[in-house]
């Protein structure tokens, strides 16, 4: 073709090279299910068999500001992990397992390499969680970005059987909240703590942040954790009656979400210690106790509620990061109360 | 809360305040299947009923640079549309119907007016397609888009028995290709577009089109248009072999992706008059026939292969926008041949 498109900014011929790469990468991810190959115009899946009444849970997110990290860093190939993790999650809350995936990758100009590195992180992630990365729009922007940035956002789709869907309806008063641990921010709360490292602290990606065992890159860019083994984990030994991913709105907006009428939560702050990481932002940024637990996770990534009875059973469970209790139902409490 | 947050660019009060007006318009796209209320974690969708072998056919993707003429115009309303309709199209050549949708609308400060229109769109487009707009993600970046800029790109997932998979597989030489007429560029070719009638030709968005018959705002922000109503009436009245939905690369790239190997087609240009717009932009900007074949869809917008022997049945179908013959399937071409 001549080169009248390439002048307003568009490559087709070198869009099609630096996606050729990208094919198995991709393929490394199908499960018996995908009928489709990659190109097709849809992706195809047979649904999995021996599902009675199956629903099918499906979430969109982006990745956020997150992103700015990789770019700092010229690091990309966690935040497609970060992303599938955080989807997973998404759905995990109600009791589904993940089926397939796509995603979407919006920038001014394509790189291949970081294109390359970005797919890497989204089929790690698709691996890891048993999921076929089925799909993807790679859209070159010309204008829309600035260059060497992108966005990156992604669609999981998942199934439960409808008997087994997790809706927080049979949550009462009395019953225990377990919390598992995150890495780290997960992705959110982004913009804060980036003002407050490289604003408001004077600090490099390359220099450790004080106190808290590590570099700003290596601390910012751990990859979001997916509880998809410690959820089925936990579900094999008790009944768990309502999960939260804590993400955006930390605890304080994400466990109401789940709450039925009446009843609230009481957290107790003194069950687990604030991890240095959010101790560092709290103190470099004097941003106020009941705000980080808004914006941030304070080192909770999933919290799961069971009833008091089922607690020996809970411990049970084959984890790789154990549950631990921090709080209760109260039908006396109103949305989330930090004792 | 504090203003610390508000302080960093991300402002949750105001988004969730930008979200609640959104609600509405997406309830009134749920159908029977839909579980989940808006602003669960997942949309939850139940597989319809009566489906023996039923395959989940996904496809993602975004508007592209056509969003730069709803910044120029300040029409935020039919982007959605454009998007949703694209969709459709996408999985539709697979013999699939649409169940749902999720959108993903990036920007760096949330806008009320502005998301509202482009979920009316998005809303319009899932209603008018029989599709859930089930979940969506609206991410506040600060410092990713230039201010009043945003991307859109959405999922969708739709469903057709594993029997009636359109493959491209059964067709033969001698096969006939039907089109479809596209209502202007639809959602490709913008980058180049937007050069020629901007920079080349000086125009201006109010300004007409010479000889298209409309403004430039009018004409390039003319919606994608749905073909599943089209398709679903060939499909009753013939044996519909392969279909291609026309969108980058033209008829050019996007014919061969469903032909078996040993066979092309041949197109025969006299069957129909490219519209005025595409006439212009080949005048206007000195773009050669082959490269206007390949970047833009020349006023075709699906393409149906049916046998031969099927031309009288084709006919017989009841439509909006009348098929017609464009040409042949050919052991004899390689590749699309324009005659």
């Amino acid at each position: 073709m001549s080169s009248k498109y390439k002048d307003s900014g568009v490559d087709i011929d070198a869009a099609g090279k630096a996606l050729k790469g990208i094919g198995k990468l991709v393929k490394g991810t199908f499960r018996k299910e995908v009928l489709s190959q990659v190109g097709n115009f849809g992706g195809l899946f047979t649904m999995p068999e021996g599902l009675k009444e199956p629903v099918l849970v499906s979430s969109i997110d982006g990745v956020g500001t997150k992103l700015r990290l990789a770019f700092m860093t010229g690091r990309h190939d966690t935040v497609g992990e970060d992303l599938v993790n955080h989807c997973v999650n998404d759905i995990l809350v109600q009791g589904a397992g993940p089926l397939f995936f796509l995603d979407y990758f919006g920038c001014g100009k394509l790189e291949g390499d970081v294109i390359e590195a970005v797919v890497a992180g989204l089929a790690r992630g698709c691996a890891n969680n048993g999921c076929a990365l089925i799909g993807g729009e790679t859209a070159e922007m010309p204008g829309f970005y600035t260059e060497g940035e992108y966005d990156l956002a992604g669609c999981i789709i998942g199934v439960v059987e409808r008997g087994e869907l997790i809706t927080g309806e049979r949550i009462e008063d009395g019953d225990e909240i377990w919390a598992f641990p995150s890495s780290g921010l997960h992705t959110n709360g982004y913009s804060l703590a980036r003002k407050i490292v490289f604003e408001e602290a004077g600090l490099s990606v390359d220099d450790e942040v004080p106190g808290a065992g590590g570099t700003v890159a290596d601390l910012l860019l751990a990859v979001h954790r997916s509880y998809l083994p410690e959820i089925r984990a936990m579900r094999e030994v008790a009944d768990v009656r309502g999960l939260a991913h804590i993400t955006g709105g930390g605890l304080i907006d994400n466990i109401p979400r789940i709450l039925p009428e009446g009843v609230g939560v009481v957290i107790d702050r003194s069950t687990w210690e604030t991890p240095p990481l959010f101790r560092f932002f709290a103190e470099a940024g004097g941003v106020e106790d009941l705000e980080m637990h808004r914006v941030f996770n304070m080192g909770i990534g999933m919290v799961a509620i069971v009833p008091s009875s089922e607690a020996e059973k809970v411990l049970e469970g084959n984890y790789q990061w154990k549950p631990f209790r921090i709080g209760r139902v109260s039908a006396d409490a109103d949305g989330v109360e930090l004792i």
